[in-house]
Protein backbone atom coordinates (compact mmCIF):
# COMPACT_ATOMS: atom_id res chain seq x y z
CA UNK A 1 0.00 0.00 0.00
CA UNK A 2 1.92 3.24 -0.82
CA UNK A 3 1.41 5.79 1.10
CA UNK A 4 0.02 9.68 0.70
CA UNK A 5 2.52 11.56 2.43
CA UNK A 6 5.94 10.45 1.96
CA UNK A 7 6.90 12.28 5.32
CA UNK A 8 5.11 9.40 7.38
CA UNK A 9 7.30 8.23 9.00
CA UNK A 10 8.50 11.20 11.11
CA UNK A 11 4.47 12.61 11.23
CA UNK A 12 3.75 9.13 13.01
CA UNK A 13 6.92 9.60 14.97
CA UNK A 14 6.49 13.55 15.81
CA UNK A 15 2.96 12.38 16.83
CA UNK A 16 3.55 9.55 19.55
CA UNK A 17 6.14 11.42 20.84
CA UNK A 18 3.50 13.99 22.00
CA UNK A 19 1.31 11.49 23.50
CA UNK A 20 1.82 11.69 26.99
CA UNK A 21 -0.05 8.00 27.76
CA UNK A 22 2.63 5.86 25.58
CA UNK A 23 5.08 7.96 27.97
CA UNK A 24 3.06 6.95 31.11
CA UNK A 25 3.33 3.21 30.25
CA UNK A 26 6.32 2.56 28.68
CA UNK A 27 5.73 2.04 25.61
CA UNK A 28 8.12 2.61 22.43
CA UNK A 29 7.40 3.09 18.55
CA UNK A 30 9.88 0.40 17.12
CA UNK A 31 8.60 0.15 13.35
CA UNK A 32 6.98 2.63 11.14
CA UNK A 33 6.29 1.43 7.53
CA UNK A 34 3.44 2.24 5.07
CA UNK A 35 0.15 0.08 6.33
CA UNK A 36 2.58 -1.22 9.72
CA UNK A 37 3.36 0.00 12.59
CA UNK A 38 5.02 -1.44 15.74
CA UNK A 39 4.85 -0.69 19.16
CA UNK A 40 7.05 -2.30 21.96
CA UNK A 41 6.28 -2.44 25.71
CA UNK A 42 8.12 -4.22 28.50
CA UNK A 43 6.85 -5.29 31.42
CA UNK A 44 6.97 -3.28 34.14
CA UNK A 45 5.14 -3.70 37.73
CA UNK A 46 3.12 -0.77 37.69
CA UNK A 47 1.81 -1.41 34.30
CA UNK A 48 0.17 -4.74 36.25
CA UNK A 49 -2.90 -6.38 37.72
CA UNK A 50 -2.61 -8.51 40.91
CA UNK A 51 -1.04 -11.21 39.70
CA UNK A 52 2.23 -9.69 37.90
CA UNK A 53 0.73 -9.81 34.17
CA UNK A 54 0.35 -6.54 32.35
CA UNK A 55 -2.93 -5.52 32.34
CA UNK A 56 -5.18 -6.44 29.72
CA UNK A 57 -6.38 -2.57 28.89
CA UNK A 58 -2.83 -1.45 29.27
CA UNK A 59 -1.54 -4.23 26.33
CA UNK A 60 -4.96 -2.88 24.49
CA UNK A 61 -3.98 1.23 24.77
CA UNK A 62 -0.64 -0.14 22.88
CA UNK A 63 -2.55 -2.21 20.06
CA UNK A 64 -4.54 0.56 19.48
CA UNK A 65 -2.07 3.24 19.14
CA UNK A 66 0.00 0.94 16.82
CA UNK A 67 -3.78 0.12 14.96
CA UNK A 68 -4.19 3.96 14.24
CA UNK A 69 -0.72 4.81 13.45
CA UNK A 70 -0.79 2.19 11.11
CA UNK A 71 -3.64 3.93 9.75
CA UNK A 72 -2.16 7.12 9.92
CA UNK A 73 0.88 6.17 8.20
CA UNK A 74 -1.23 5.96 4.58
CA UNK A 75 -3.15 9.27 4.75
CA UNK A 76 -2.49 12.71 3.79
CA UNK A 77 -0.35 14.84 5.60
CA UNK A 78 -3.47 17.14 6.31
CA UNK A 79 -5.22 14.33 7.71
CA UNK A 80 -5.29 12.11 10.65
CA UNK A 81 -7.08 9.37 12.30
CA UNK A 82 -9.61 8.77 14.87
CA UNK A 83 -10.55 4.97 16.30
CA UNK A 84 -14.17 4.62 16.54
CA UNK A 85 -14.32 1.10 17.64
CA UNK A 86 -11.74 -1.63 18.14
CA UNK A 87 -12.49 -4.96 19.61
CA UNK A 88 -9.70 -6.93 21.68
CA UNK A 89 -9.45 -10.82 22.19
CA UNK A 90 -7.05 -11.37 24.92
CA UNK A 91 -5.81 -15.06 24.86
CA UNK A 92 -3.29 -15.40 27.32
CA UNK A 93 -1.95 -13.97 30.56
CA UNK A 94 0.87 -10.90 29.37
CA UNK A 95 3.93 -12.18 31.37
CA UNK A 96 5.86 -10.75 29.12
CA UNK A 97 9.32 -9.64 29.80
CA UNK A 98 8.40 -8.01 26.79
CA UNK A 99 6.08 -7.43 23.78
CA UNK A 100 5.83 -6.40 20.28
CA UNK A 101 2.49 -4.36 19.36
CA UNK A 102 1.54 -4.60 15.54
CA UNK A 103 -0.70 -2.72 13.57
CA UNK A 104 -1.62 -3.62 10.24
CA UNK A 105 -3.48 -2.19 8.03
CA UNK A 106 -6.37 -4.27 5.89
CA UNK A 107 -8.30 -1.81 4.23
CA UNK A 108 -7.33 1.90 3.88
CA UNK A 109 -10.55 3.77 2.53
CA UNK A 110 -11.08 7.28 1.99
CA UNK A 111 -13.17 7.55 5.10
CA UNK A 112 -13.07 4.23 7.12
CA UNK A 113 -9.83 2.01 7.24
CA UNK A 114 -9.58 -1.13 9.07
CA UNK A 115 -6.29 -2.51 10.93
CA UNK A 116 -5.52 -5.58 12.77
CA UNK A 117 -3.42 -6.02 15.67
CA UNK A 118 -1.33 -8.34 16.77
CA UNK A 119 0.71 -8.43 20.30
CA UNK A 120 3.37 -11.23 20.60
CA UNK A 121 5.03 -11.89 23.39
CA UNK A 122 8.86 -11.93 23.94
CA UNK A 123 10.42 -14.53 25.55
CA UNK A 124 14.41 -13.76 26.81
CA UNK A 125 15.30 -16.92 24.77
CA UNK A 126 13.39 -15.67 21.60
CA UNK A 127 10.27 -17.74 21.30
CA UNK A 128 7.00 -15.61 20.50
CA UNK A 129 3.49 -16.31 21.77
CA UNK A 130 0.61 -14.74 20.47
CA UNK A 131 -1.46 -13.72 23.54
CA UNK A 132 -3.75 -11.11 21.84
CA UNK A 133 -5.32 -10.13 18.60
CA UNK A 134 -7.42 -6.98 17.57
CA UNK A 135 -9.30 -5.49 15.07
CA UNK A 136 -9.67 -1.64 14.98
CA UNK A 137 -12.37 0.77 12.61
CA UNK A 138 -10.26 4.10 12.49
CA UNK A 139 -11.88 6.99 10.59
CA UNK A 140 -10.18 9.58 8.31
CA UNK A 141 -10.03 13.14 10.29
CA UNK A 142 -9.07 16.39 7.75
CA UNK A 143 -8.61 19.78 9.90
CA UNK A 144 -10.51 18.44 13.28
CA UNK A 145 -9.13 19.11 16.87
CA UNK A 146 -9.13 15.95 18.99
CA UNK A 147 -7.70 12.98 16.65
CA UNK A 148 -6.09 10.12 18.37
CA UNK A 149 -3.47 10.09 16.11
CA UNK B 1 -29.05 -10.58 40.56
CA UNK B 2 -28.28 -12.01 43.64
CA UNK B 3 -24.57 -12.30 44.82
CA UNK B 4 -23.08 -15.88 45.33
CA UNK B 5 -20.88 -14.39 47.72
CA UNK B 6 -21.74 -12.05 50.70
CA UNK B 7 -18.53 -10.68 51.13
CA UNK B 8 -17.87 -9.68 47.39
CA UNK B 9 -17.63 -6.00 48.33
CA UNK B 10 -14.91 -6.11 50.34
CA UNK B 11 -13.23 -9.00 47.54
CA UNK B 12 -13.53 -6.66 44.48
CA UNK B 13 -11.97 -3.57 46.67
CA UNK B 14 -9.18 -5.89 47.50
CA UNK B 15 -8.71 -7.17 44.19
CA UNK B 16 -9.09 -3.26 42.97
CA UNK B 17 -6.41 -2.21 45.67
CA UNK B 18 -3.84 -5.09 44.34
CA UNK B 19 -4.18 -3.44 40.50
CA UNK B 20 -0.82 -0.97 39.89
CA UNK B 21 -2.40 -0.35 36.78
CA UNK B 22 -5.51 0.88 38.03
CA UNK B 23 -3.17 2.82 40.54
CA UNK B 24 -0.81 4.06 37.77
CA UNK B 25 -3.86 6.04 35.44
CA UNK B 26 -5.53 7.36 38.86
CA UNK B 27 -8.43 5.15 38.56
CA UNK B 28 -10.57 4.71 42.11
CA UNK B 29 -13.06 2.56 43.08
CA UNK B 30 -16.47 4.37 43.16
CA UNK B 31 -19.42 2.12 43.37
CA UNK B 32 -19.65 -2.08 44.01
CA UNK B 33 -23.10 -4.09 43.76
CA UNK B 34 -23.75 -7.21 42.78
CA UNK B 35 -23.55 -6.86 39.15
CA UNK B 36 -22.61 -3.44 38.74
CA UNK B 37 -19.61 -1.62 39.58
CA UNK B 38 -18.19 2.01 38.92
CA UNK B 39 -14.67 3.27 38.55
CA UNK B 40 -13.74 6.80 38.81
CA UNK B 41 -10.98 8.48 36.33
CA UNK B 42 -10.09 11.81 36.39
CA UNK B 43 -8.19 13.95 33.04
CA UNK B 44 -4.92 13.97 33.73
CA UNK B 45 -1.85 15.09 31.32
CA UNK B 46 0.38 12.13 31.64
CA UNK B 47 -2.53 9.95 30.55
CA UNK B 48 -3.73 11.92 27.55
CA UNK B 49 -3.07 11.44 24.03
CA UNK B 50 -1.17 14.42 21.98
CA UNK B 51 -4.71 16.70 21.97
CA UNK B 52 -4.76 16.31 25.62
CA UNK B 53 -7.84 14.20 25.45
CA UNK B 54 -7.74 10.99 27.80
CA UNK B 55 -6.13 8.52 25.29
CA UNK B 56 -9.11 6.11 24.17
CA UNK B 57 -7.43 2.69 25.58
CA UNK B 58 -6.54 4.11 28.88
CA UNK B 59 -10.47 5.34 29.32
CA UNK B 60 -10.66 1.63 27.97
CA UNK B 61 -8.82 -0.08 30.47
CA UNK B 62 -10.92 1.08 33.43
CA UNK B 63 -14.07 0.66 31.53
CA UNK B 64 -12.71 -2.69 30.72
CA UNK B 65 -11.86 -3.82 34.85
CA UNK B 66 -15.30 -2.41 35.63
CA UNK B 67 -16.81 -4.62 33.65
CA UNK B 68 -14.18 -7.12 34.50
CA UNK B 69 -15.14 -6.39 38.65
CA UNK B 70 -19.32 -6.58 37.69
CA UNK B 71 -19.01 -9.80 36.30
CA UNK B 72 -16.68 -10.74 39.39
CA UNK B 73 -19.13 -9.39 42.28
CA UNK B 74 -21.54 -12.30 41.14
CA UNK B 75 -18.86 -15.01 41.65
CA UNK B 76 -18.36 -17.51 44.31
CA UNK B 77 -15.74 -16.28 46.94
CA UNK B 78 -13.11 -19.08 45.13
CA UNK B 79 -13.60 -17.86 42.15
CA UNK B 80 -12.51 -14.83 39.64
CA UNK B 81 -13.11 -14.08 36.35
CA UNK B 82 -10.74 -13.36 33.21
CA UNK B 83 -11.95 -11.01 30.27
CA UNK B 84 -11.21 -12.79 27.25
CA UNK B 85 -12.58 -10.32 24.66
CA UNK B 86 -13.88 -6.99 24.84
CA UNK B 87 -15.47 -4.36 22.04
CA UNK B 88 -15.13 -0.83 22.91
CA UNK B 89 -17.05 2.34 20.37
CA UNK B 90 -15.49 5.54 21.20
CA UNK B 91 -18.31 8.28 20.89
CA UNK B 92 -16.95 11.60 21.48
CA UNK B 93 -13.56 12.52 22.26
CA UNK B 94 -12.53 12.14 26.67
CA UNK B 95 -12.39 15.61 27.34
CA UNK B 96 -13.34 15.46 31.09
CA UNK B 97 -12.55 16.81 33.73
CA UNK B 98 -13.98 13.31 35.40
CA UNK B 99 -15.64 10.06 34.11
CA UNK B 100 -17.55 7.23 35.30
CA UNK B 101 -16.98 4.04 34.27
CA UNK B 102 -19.82 1.88 34.70
CA UNK B 103 -20.25 -2.18 34.17
CA UNK B 104 -23.42 -4.04 34.25
CA UNK B 105 -23.91 -7.51 33.94
CA UNK B 106 -26.20 -8.57 31.41
CA UNK B 107 -25.74 -11.94 31.49
CA UNK B 108 -24.24 -14.03 34.92
CA UNK B 109 -23.84 -18.05 33.29
CA UNK B 110 -22.10 -20.18 35.09
CA UNK B 111 -19.08 -20.24 32.77
CA UNK B 112 -19.40 -16.84 30.30
CA UNK B 113 -20.89 -13.51 31.88
CA UNK B 114 -21.65 -10.86 29.49
CA UNK B 115 -21.03 -7.34 31.24
CA UNK B 116 -21.93 -4.13 29.36
CA UNK B 117 -20.09 -0.75 30.19
CA UNK B 118 -20.49 2.68 29.64
CA UNK B 119 -18.14 5.87 30.14
CA UNK B 120 -19.83 8.88 31.29
CA UNK B 121 -17.68 12.13 31.16
CA UNK B 122 -18.83 14.46 33.83
CA UNK B 123 -18.90 18.20 33.66
CA UNK B 124 -17.86 20.85 36.34
CA UNK B 125 -21.53 21.53 35.75
CA UNK B 126 -22.91 18.43 36.50
CA UNK B 127 -23.98 17.45 33.17
CA UNK B 128 -23.01 13.90 31.67
CA UNK B 129 -21.93 12.84 28.29
CA UNK B 130 -21.86 9.65 27.05
CA UNK B 131 -18.46 9.16 25.72
CA UNK B 132 -17.89 5.12 25.21
CA UNK B 133 -19.52 2.20 25.35
CA UNK B 134 -18.10 -1.38 25.57
CA UNK B 135 -19.67 -5.00 25.64
CA UNK B 136 -17.03 -7.84 27.65
CA UNK B 137 -17.38 -10.93 27.20
CA UNK B 138 -15.95 -12.41 30.46
CA UNK B 139 -14.86 -16.34 31.90
CA UNK B 140 -15.48 -17.79 35.65
CA UNK B 141 -12.52 -19.34 36.43
CA UNK B 142 -12.07 -21.21 39.45
CA UNK B 143 -8.46 -21.69 41.23
CA UNK B 144 -6.27 -20.79 38.01
CA UNK B 145 -3.66 -18.27 38.09
CA UNK B 146 -3.84 -14.84 36.16
CA UNK B 147 -7.41 -14.42 36.60
CA UNK B 148 -7.42 -10.85 35.66
CA UNK B 149 -10.02 -9.76 38.79
CA UNK C 1 -33.78 12.18 19.14
CA UNK C 2 -36.15 14.33 16.43
CA UNK C 3 -36.06 12.58 12.90
CA UNK C 4 -34.47 14.84 10.18
CA UNK C 5 -37.00 13.29 7.95
CA UNK C 6 -41.09 14.06 8.85
CA UNK C 7 -41.48 10.90 6.27
CA UNK C 8 -38.87 8.56 8.17
CA UNK C 9 -41.71 5.35 8.78
CA UNK C 10 -42.66 5.47 5.08
CA UNK C 11 -38.86 5.41 3.91
CA UNK C 12 -37.55 2.78 6.68
CA UNK C 13 -41.02 0.58 5.32
CA UNK C 14 -40.48 1.13 1.64
CA UNK C 15 -36.59 -0.31 2.12
CA UNK C 16 -37.47 -3.19 4.07
CA UNK C 17 -39.93 -3.83 1.73
CA UNK C 18 -37.07 -4.33 -1.20
CA UNK C 19 -34.75 -6.84 0.74
CA UNK C 20 -35.14 -10.11 -0.43
CA UNK C 21 -33.38 -11.43 2.35
CA UNK C 22 -35.58 -10.14 4.86
CA UNK C 23 -38.50 -12.33 2.94
CA UNK C 24 -36.46 -15.47 2.76
CA UNK C 25 -35.97 -15.43 6.57
CA UNK C 26 -39.53 -14.07 7.54
CA UNK C 27 -38.63 -11.23 9.22
CA UNK C 28 -41.05 -8.69 9.32
CA UNK C 29 -41.00 -4.77 10.27
CA UNK C 30 -43.00 -4.13 13.26
CA UNK C 31 -42.26 -0.76 14.75
CA UNK C 32 -40.14 2.07 13.07
CA UNK C 33 -39.82 5.29 15.68
CA UNK C 34 -37.36 7.77 15.74
CA UNK C 35 -34.18 6.18 16.37
CA UNK C 36 -35.81 2.51 17.53
CA UNK C 37 -37.16 -0.03 15.15
CA UNK C 38 -38.50 -3.24 15.79
CA UNK C 39 -38.20 -6.21 13.86
CA UNK C 40 -39.81 -9.68 14.49
CA UNK C 41 -38.61 -12.90 13.19
CA UNK C 42 -40.24 -16.47 14.17
CA UNK C 43 -38.81 -20.11 14.67
CA UNK C 44 -39.02 -22.03 11.05
CA UNK C 45 -37.49 -25.31 10.80
CA UNK C 46 -35.42 -24.22 7.85
CA UNK C 47 -34.08 -21.15 9.50
CA UNK C 48 -31.93 -23.17 12.22
CA UNK C 49 -28.78 -24.92 12.80
CA UNK C 50 -29.03 -28.65 13.49
CA UNK C 51 -29.98 -28.90 16.72
CA UNK C 52 -33.26 -26.60 15.72
CA UNK C 53 -32.73 -23.31 17.05
CA UNK C 54 -32.62 -20.67 15.13
CA UNK C 55 -29.04 -20.11 13.48
CA UNK C 56 -26.96 -17.48 15.42
CA UNK C 57 -25.83 -16.01 11.66
CA UNK C 58 -29.80 -15.55 10.84
CA UNK C 59 -30.83 -14.12 14.21
CA UNK C 60 -28.03 -11.91 13.69
CA UNK C 61 -29.35 -10.95 9.94
CA UNK C 62 -32.40 -9.60 11.22
CA UNK C 63 -30.65 -7.39 14.50
CA UNK C 64 -28.33 -5.82 11.80
CA UNK C 65 -31.37 -4.76 9.50
CA UNK C 66 -33.04 -3.49 13.03
CA UNK C 67 -30.08 -1.48 13.93
CA UNK C 68 -29.40 -0.36 10.36
CA UNK C 69 -32.54 1.36 10.27
CA UNK C 70 -32.62 2.83 13.51
CA UNK C 71 -29.99 4.84 12.23
CA UNK C 72 -31.61 5.33 9.06
CA UNK C 73 -34.75 6.40 10.41
CA UNK C 74 -32.86 9.43 11.97
CA UNK C 75 -30.98 10.63 8.92
CA UNK C 76 -32.36 13.04 5.88
CA UNK C 77 -34.16 11.62 3.34
CA UNK C 78 -31.28 11.32 0.57
CA UNK C 79 -29.22 9.86 3.01
CA UNK C 80 -29.01 6.17 3.59
CA UNK C 81 -26.54 4.54 5.85
CA UNK C 82 -24.31 1.33 5.42
CA UNK C 83 -23.14 -0.72 8.47
CA UNK C 84 -19.25 -1.07 8.23
CA UNK C 85 -19.13 -3.42 11.56
CA UNK C 86 -21.14 -5.57 14.27
CA UNK C 87 -20.36 -7.31 17.11
CA UNK C 88 -23.09 -9.74 18.59
CA UNK C 89 -22.91 -11.78 21.59
CA UNK C 90 -25.10 -14.81 22.03
CA UNK C 91 -26.69 -15.46 25.20
CA UNK C 92 -28.75 -18.33 25.01
CA UNK C 93 -29.67 -20.87 22.05
CA UNK C 94 -32.62 -19.36 20.18
CA UNK C 95 -35.48 -21.51 20.96
CA UNK C 96 -38.18 -19.80 19.93
CA UNK C 97 -41.29 -19.39 18.98
CA UNK C 98 -40.49 -15.82 18.17
CA UNK C 99 -38.41 -13.23 18.39
CA UNK C 100 -38.20 -9.30 18.51
CA UNK C 101 -35.37 -7.42 17.66
CA UNK C 102 -34.58 -4.03 18.27
CA UNK C 103 -31.84 -1.82 17.67
CA UNK C 104 -31.98 1.39 19.41
CA UNK C 105 -29.63 4.97 18.33
CA UNK C 106 -26.94 5.22 21.34
CA UNK C 107 -25.10 8.10 19.32
CA UNK C 108 -26.35 9.48 16.18
CA UNK C 109 -23.54 11.53 14.36
CA UNK C 110 -22.97 12.96 11.32
CA UNK C 111 -20.95 10.63 9.83
CA UNK C 112 -20.89 7.76 12.43
CA UNK C 113 -23.80 6.18 14.25
CA UNK C 114 -23.80 3.57 17.15
CA UNK C 115 -26.36 1.18 17.70
CA UNK C 116 -27.82 -1.08 20.26
CA UNK C 117 -29.39 -4.42 19.41
CA UNK C 118 -31.36 -6.74 21.77
CA UNK C 119 -32.73 -9.63 20.56
CA UNK C 120 -35.68 -10.84 22.61
CA UNK C 121 -37.26 -14.55 22.59
CA UNK C 122 -40.87 -14.13 23.14
CA UNK C 123 -42.68 -17.67 24.39
CA UNK C 124 -46.04 -18.34 24.30
CA UNK C 125 -46.86 -17.55 27.66
CA UNK C 126 -45.54 -14.32 27.24
CA UNK C 127 -42.44 -14.38 28.95
CA UNK C 128 -39.31 -12.55 27.01
CA UNK C 129 -36.10 -14.03 27.62
CA UNK C 130 -32.90 -11.86 26.19
CA UNK C 131 -30.83 -14.06 23.67
CA UNK C 132 -28.41 -11.58 22.09
CA UNK C 133 -27.08 -8.32 22.24
CA UNK C 134 -25.47 -6.26 19.51
CA UNK C 135 -23.70 -3.03 18.90
CA UNK C 136 -23.36 -1.68 15.70
CA UNK C 137 -21.06 0.90 14.02
CA UNK C 138 -22.74 2.38 11.07
CA UNK C 139 -21.99 5.22 8.35
CA UNK C 140 -24.38 7.85 6.85
CA UNK C 141 -24.11 7.94 3.12
CA UNK C 142 -25.34 10.22 0.55
CA UNK C 143 -25.49 9.51 -2.77
CA UNK C 144 -23.88 6.19 -2.88
CA UNK C 145 -24.99 3.03 -4.13
CA UNK C 146 -24.97 -0.20 -2.47
CA UNK C 147 -26.04 0.84 0.97
CA UNK C 148 -27.61 -1.31 3.07
CA UNK C 149 -30.62 0.61 4.20
CA UNK D 1 -2.95 -27.98 14.43
CA UNK D 2 -3.14 -31.49 14.91
CA UNK D 3 -6.96 -32.52 15.46
CA UNK D 4 -7.81 -34.75 18.55
CA UNK D 5 -10.33 -36.75 16.21
CA UNK D 6 -9.31 -38.30 13.02
CA UNK D 7 -12.96 -38.28 11.95
CA UNK D 8 -13.31 -34.91 11.76
CA UNK D 9 -13.89 -33.81 8.42
CA UNK D 10 -16.75 -36.34 8.01
CA UNK D 11 -17.88 -35.05 11.47
CA UNK D 12 -18.02 -31.42 9.93
CA UNK D 13 -19.42 -32.37 6.96
CA UNK D 14 -22.04 -34.46 8.34
CA UNK D 15 -23.00 -31.40 10.80
CA UNK D 16 -23.00 -28.89 8.01
CA UNK D 17 -25.57 -31.27 6.18
CA UNK D 18 -27.78 -31.13 8.67
CA UNK D 19 -28.35 -27.21 8.74
CA UNK D 20 -31.45 -25.88 7.10
CA UNK D 21 -30.29 -22.64 7.32
CA UNK D 22 -27.05 -23.14 5.52
CA UNK D 23 -29.29 -25.01 2.63
CA UNK D 24 -31.82 -22.15 2.74
CA UNK D 25 -29.05 -19.57 1.51
CA UNK D 26 -27.20 -21.49 -0.62
CA UNK D 27 -24.08 -22.46 1.26
CA UNK D 28 -21.71 -25.48 0.50
CA UNK D 29 -18.65 -26.79 2.55
CA UNK D 30 -15.92 -27.08 0.07
CA UNK D 31 -12.95 -27.70 2.65
CA UNK D 32 -12.13 -29.32 6.03
CA UNK D 33 -8.55 -29.06 6.94
CA UNK D 34 -8.02 -29.56 10.69
CA UNK D 35 -8.09 -25.97 12.20
CA UNK D 36 -9.32 -24.19 8.04
CA UNK D 37 -12.84 -24.87 7.08
CA UNK D 38 -13.87 -23.01 3.72
CA UNK D 39 -17.83 -22.45 2.85
CA UNK D 40 -18.84 -21.53 -0.46
CA UNK D 41 -21.76 -18.89 -1.09
CA UNK D 42 -22.69 -17.71 -4.75
CA UNK D 43 -25.23 -14.14 -4.90
CA UNK D 44 -28.58 -15.05 -5.50
CA UNK D 45 -31.50 -12.25 -5.81
CA UNK D 46 -33.24 -13.70 -2.97
CA UNK D 47 -30.31 -13.63 -0.10
CA UNK D 48 -29.20 -9.72 -1.34
CA UNK D 49 -30.30 -6.33 0.29
CA UNK D 50 -32.42 -3.55 -1.91
CA UNK D 51 -29.47 -2.79 -4.06
CA UNK D 52 -28.44 -6.28 -5.04
CA UNK D 53 -25.48 -7.23 -3.00
CA UNK D 54 -25.90 -10.12 -0.33
CA UNK D 55 -27.01 -9.01 2.88
CA UNK D 56 -24.00 -8.37 5.07
CA UNK D 57 -26.34 -10.45 7.62
CA UNK D 58 -26.22 -13.78 4.95
CA UNK D 59 -23.10 -13.53 4.62
CA UNK D 60 -22.08 -12.91 7.88
CA UNK D 61 -24.19 -16.49 8.57
CA UNK D 62 -21.71 -18.17 6.52
CA UNK D 63 -18.61 -16.74 7.74
CA UNK D 64 -19.65 -17.48 11.18
CA UNK D 65 -20.24 -21.14 10.36
CA UNK D 66 -16.83 -21.44 8.91
CA UNK D 67 -15.16 -20.11 11.79
CA UNK D 68 -17.15 -22.46 14.35
CA UNK D 69 -16.68 -25.77 12.14
CA UNK D 70 -13.00 -24.73 11.66
CA UNK D 71 -13.05 -25.10 15.87
CA UNK D 72 -14.82 -28.07 15.66
CA UNK D 73 -12.24 -29.53 13.31
CA UNK D 74 -10.16 -29.84 16.47
CA UNK D 75 -12.10 -30.96 19.11
CA UNK D 76 -12.42 -34.49 19.84
CA UNK D 77 -15.59 -36.33 18.51
CA UNK D 78 -18.01 -35.95 21.56
CA UNK D 79 -17.32 -32.29 22.03
CA UNK D 80 -18.97 -29.64 20.08
CA UNK D 81 -18.43 -25.92 19.63
CA UNK D 82 -20.54 -22.98 20.16
CA UNK D 83 -19.87 -19.68 18.94
CA UNK D 84 -20.45 -17.40 21.65
CA UNK D 85 -19.71 -14.07 20.22
CA UNK D 86 -18.09 -12.58 16.92
CA UNK D 87 -17.64 -9.47 15.03
CA UNK D 88 -17.78 -8.67 11.77
CA UNK D 89 -16.46 -5.60 9.80
CA UNK D 90 -18.01 -5.15 6.09
CA UNK D 91 -15.43 -3.78 4.14
CA UNK D 92 -17.29 -3.20 0.80
CA UNK D 93 -20.74 -3.93 -0.63
CA UNK D 94 -21.24 -8.19 -1.23
CA UNK D 95 -21.40 -7.83 -5.09
CA UNK D 96 -20.42 -11.75 -6.10
CA UNK D 97 -21.09 -13.62 -8.16
CA UNK D 98 -19.42 -15.69 -5.73
CA UNK D 99 -17.73 -15.91 -2.31
CA UNK D 100 -15.50 -18.40 -0.51
CA UNK D 101 -16.06 -17.50 3.01
CA UNK D 102 -12.82 -19.41 5.05
CA UNK D 103 -12.72 -19.92 8.90
CA UNK D 104 -9.20 -20.50 10.33
CA UNK D 105 -8.20 -20.93 13.99
CA UNK D 106 -5.68 -18.50 15.63
CA UNK D 107 -6.25 -20.15 18.88
CA UNK D 108 -7.48 -23.23 20.05
CA UNK D 109 -7.94 -23.61 23.61
CA UNK D 110 -9.59 -26.17 26.32
CA UNK D 111 -12.83 -23.85 26.77
CA UNK D 112 -12.09 -21.17 24.47
CA UNK D 113 -11.10 -20.58 20.99
CA UNK D 114 -10.62 -17.61 18.67
CA UNK D 115 -10.92 -18.36 14.72
CA UNK D 116 -10.74 -15.21 12.26
CA UNK D 117 -12.60 -15.28 9.08
CA UNK D 118 -12.31 -13.68 5.95
CA UNK D 119 -14.93 -13.29 3.07
CA UNK D 120 -13.68 -12.93 -0.15
CA UNK D 121 -15.75 -12.07 -3.36
CA UNK D 122 -14.74 -14.22 -6.03
CA UNK D 123 -14.84 -12.33 -10.16
CA UNK D 124 -15.20 -14.43 -13.38
CA UNK D 125 -12.22 -13.46 -13.76
CA UNK D 126 -10.61 -14.86 -10.80
CA UNK D 127 -9.49 -11.63 -9.04
CA UNK D 128 -10.63 -11.85 -5.38
CA UNK D 129 -11.57 -9.02 -3.28
CA UNK D 130 -11.40 -8.91 0.94
CA UNK D 131 -15.30 -7.91 1.53
CA UNK D 132 -15.36 -8.65 5.02
CA UNK D 133 -13.08 -9.74 8.18
CA UNK D 134 -14.66 -11.76 10.89
CA UNK D 135 -13.44 -12.22 14.38
CA UNK D 136 -15.54 -15.47 16.66
CA UNK D 137 -15.01 -16.23 20.06
CA UNK D 138 -15.90 -20.26 20.20
CA UNK D 139 -16.25 -21.93 23.42
CA UNK D 140 -16.19 -25.86 23.84
CA UNK D 141 -19.30 -27.84 24.52
CA UNK D 142 -19.30 -31.45 26.25
CA UNK D 143 -22.54 -33.04 25.99
CA UNK D 144 -24.88 -30.27 25.74
CA UNK D 145 -27.98 -29.81 23.46
CA UNK D 146 -28.01 -26.97 21.34
CA UNK D 147 -24.40 -26.62 20.28
CA UNK D 148 -23.68 -24.94 16.84
CA UNK D 149 -21.61 -26.81 15.35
Amino acid sequence: MPPADPGFAARVAASFERQPAMALIGATLDVVEAGRVVIGLAHRADIAQQHGFVHAGILSTALDSACGYAASSLMPADAGVLTIEFKVNLLAPAAGPRFRLEGQVVKAGRTISVVEGRALQLADDGREKLVATMTATVMTIVGRAGIQH
